[in-house]
């Protein structure tokens, strides 16, 4: 398998406007996309850096898992995300090297990426998502 | 203030040995470069991934940050750095924006570049670095 680049960083806050007041006010940064994705219970923000993008995850609902990630372990880094060609083949080869996939498939993420999570317990703490711009 | 891109992802590692049969065996990537940073009582081991790099840290020490990160929170993200120009001037600026800097000058990181960490009580819980290669 090979990895095109880092997609993305996802960051989980509490608001999103609050964290905008960081990164669009303090860091300079744009953010050029806000998205609800309903099946993850997010709210989306997406500001480019170079080739890669901070993804801010703000919840929508008490049960979403950035809520449960927040209230365990605070704001902060919750997944990192790298671009790859042929995702469903490169789940399959990473399943065979032994990763725990959260997603067996593909499915839809934001920005209309196909996407899927390996759990952390296979990536040393690490949630890992491979995504793929589809045609 | 101007970021140029994600220069690298900080990852805490209990063992940079066993993270590399991740990282290199199933991910495909590359160790090209593996650093003891003394002053932070940290190995590092770097793999690129196209304009940016994951920086795996094993403590060398029980009293290393990076040791006291693992046991309160576990292997995973530690901190963020983005390359920027100017470094001083950037740090003058985010402070004058009211935020808080562990470090108040740069100092040497790996790879010889000169950095600086901001406190994540300011950045909404991401330890984050800025670096700039210097001349």
């Amino acid at each position: 398998m090979h990895i095109n680049k880092i997609e993305h960083i996802g960051i989980a806050v509490k608001s999103i406007e609050e964290a905008l007041k960081y990164y669009e006010g303090v860091l300079g940064l744009e953010c050029y996309a806000v998205e609800e994705v309903k099946e993850q219970k997010v709210k989306t923000a997406f500001l480019k850096i170079g080739e890669t993008k901070i993804e801010l995850l703000e919840a929508t609902n008490d049960d979403s898992p950035i809520a449960k990630f927040i209230e365990k372990r605070g704001e902060g880094v919750q997944h990192i995300a790298f671009a790859v060609n042929g995702i469903e083949n490169v789940l399959a080869e990473v399943k065979e090297k032994g990763i725990r996939l959260i997603d067996e498939k593909p499915r839809k993420g934001a920005e209309g990426l196909d996407i899927a999570f390996l759990h952390p317990k296979s990536t040393g703490g690490v949630l890992t998502e491979f995504c793929e711009k589809n045609n």
